[in-house]
């Protein structure tokens, strides 16, 4: 399991003293405890994804307490390649541990209110920055595939390992929390330290923030220090299942393809540029005047210099469901099977109000890649840091 | 591409030529040309898989002819890395390529006759072999993904080549074929020379035939020598998608997992013995005079010990499909969402009636693996050899 230590989440937890008596802690206790950031978030993306969201069934915050901790000591076993006994055995450890796994846990608005109801008394708990999404433009979210109270990501080196972990996670919450919708993922192999490409053929995350500097990490990624005190060290993800028309998508030009994305599709440079890493060309225009990098191409909706700086830290993977029925929307209008794959967008940001809202209301609107791709489901969830040697959420639940 | 040579096939295309005359084939030409088998049959299994189904809705068998030269045209460019203008740009097969990627085509039953109707004049080339399989006790096959006219079957050491090379496929059967169902599937990785584990935990293929020796893959896997001409070099294959009940499986002890299976866990070894490969214990009984390994085990009853000699070559994936809402059919009775996976089963073969059938008939009757297995769709496809510098279903297609 990966540690990283936060001087500013450490610091930050004893100038908001009061915050922690409010959460049931000592300050002493939280002074002298290390805050730990969770796994899969700043750590190397491992190239499969299971993802999976839970409704809590559980009727009181004990129970919630209960399935969080069994959760945190099953998945320090698991990421460590250990065996539980009774849980996780010798037989189905072989093999399955040494793969890089990360879990990371989150929690969504339900485990705050839900149907108006404060079921575990944390409603006053519930932070600003995980308020409701607003509804964007072009949206289609199928409710059974949109929310949850808890969510898991599983990432590793091996599809059968981020399962396992979450076959074991799952049976763990018999009886406290039911599956709700799951999204598995994969991120295609193209080197190291090679941006890799999504099932549009095109580079992805070219713009990720450099979360190696702690600067950059702590004003994009991590929670504020005048966030709520058991946000400490956390974070806040937002999740979209964003299926991609690839029957149309594949039939389009190169040329097309390229200036819908603002980038060019081998190099990754930008329009009229080199080098992937280069600036974007939003300012130039050809000789008649007009923007070489089109208004509505997708990466100068997607560029700070057009966002007031606004990032978000992208781990993003592709996902494949195999085919589902369509009656298409454009010429042929034809009624059948289609690719039912895309991008399952997962992004990591200090607060989605000021990140994936503020990039994504205008995108929604004015992106030319919307007649590529539909956002079909998701969730929001703010996934907390964690004291060494607690359980995930115990800063939020112990009141 | 993996040539393999058939000295069998050669000289039974010698040995069968009136068939060939039959299938427009001079026999001067059968004789001169090799014959080589599709890749991904006896080639190295690799661990990602993109099965993809098509209905055919040409109206004549000149648009069968142009797919099929299509396809092999396209194969063969993907399966080498290659640029087809106006069809592989070269931005998309960047870091596509090295993959070791395979391509495999099959013609189902509806390419001979539909819903009894002869549609390209090929029913009288229908091969015995390729005869519908019968309903097995406990198949729950699902329409939406049972069946299907031709398959492709593309594996990759990543899922998006295995990905990107189907949608190319899919891209040139516009007009000729609409994709019916589709199934992905990933191998774990446990190391090389290591039988990989399903997911039920237990290592899956050990007791598969060694077809690196030829006698035993012209007696197992290529088409007998008195099969049609046109399927010299062929083989057949049966797709079965298996759906595991995980939850139901992962709150069973080991030791009932054991009996089940009729090896153990860890080691992959029989029940009382002590190494993966050791001969099962089908004969031994215990000091009470039972058998050591169970009746209705499932290693027992797929042993050829059992069935009259009867192999058959797997080649299976693990699927996993997310979530889908079911009702259990056992105590207690839970509604809810549960894990959408289990094994896409592919298995090649001389003959399905004397291989696949032959061991499924009384294992879908006595395995005790049944209670946590449910076939839910799949295919059955016959898969020729073709010539050298030919297209894939030449010598049916060209009468």
């Amino acid at each position: 399991m990966d540690f990283i230590l936060s001087r500013r989440a450490a610091l930050g937890s004893l100038a908001g003293c009061a915050g922690w008596h409010l959460a049931g802690l000592s300050c002493a206790r939280a002074a002298s405890s290390l805050l730990q950031h969770q796994p899969g978030i700043a750590t190397p993306q491992e190239p499969f994804l299971y993802f999976l969201t839970f409704d809590l069934t559980a009727e009181k915050r004990q129970d919630v307490i209960d399935l969080m901790r069994r959760w945190t000591r099953a998945a320090d076993a698991l990421m460590a390649g250990k065996v539980l006994p009774g849980l996780i055995d010798p037989e189905d450890a072989e093999g399955l541990s040494a793969k890089g796994l990360t879990l990371t846990f989150g929690f969504g608005p339900g485990l705050f209110i839900r149907d108006g109801k404060d079921r575990y008394n944390l409603a006053a708990l519930r932070p600003a920055p995980l308020a409701d999404l607003p509804r964007f433009n072009g949206d289609q979210l199928v409710a059974a595939h949109t929310g949850g109270d808890l969510c898991v990501q599983s990432c590793a080196g091996d599809p059968q390992t981020a399962f396992h972990a979450v076959r074991i996670l799952a049976s763990l919450a018999y009886g406290a929390a039911t599956p709700r919708w799951a999204q598995t993922g994969f991120m295609p192999d193209f080197g190291k330290r090679k941006t890799p490409r999504n099932l549009m053929g095109f580079k992805d995350g070219t713009i990720n923030p450099d979360i190696s500097n702690p600067k950059i990490a702590d004003r994009v990624l991590w929670a504020a220090p005048g966030d709520l005190p058991w946000m400490q060290g956390g974070t806040y993800l937002v999740a979209r299942i964003i299926r991609m028309a690839l029957e149309h998508w594949d039939r389009m030009k190169v040329a097309f393809q390229e200036e819908t994305m603002g980038r060019q599709k081998q190099s990754g440079a930008p329009i009229g540029g080199h080098g992937e890493f280069e600036p974007l060309t939003l300012k130039q225009t050809d000789r008649d005047g007009n923007p070489i990098t089109a208004q509505g191409a997708h990466a100068r909706l997607a560029a700070p210099e057009e966002n007031d700086g606004a990032q978000i830290l992208r781990r993003a993977y592709a996902y494949d469901n195999g085919l589902s029925y369509v009656a298409e929307r454009w010429p042929p209008w034809r009624q059948g099977n289609e690719f039912d794959a895309g991008l399952m967008f997962l992004a990591y940001q200090q607060d989605p109000r000021t990140g994936f809202t503020k990039i994504f209301e205008r995108m929604s609107k004015f992106d030319m890649m919307n007649q590529f791709t539909t956002h079909v489901g998701g969730g929001l969830f703010a996934c907390p840091g964690r004291l060494t040697g607690g359980y995930v959420g115990q800063t939020l639940l112990e009141v």
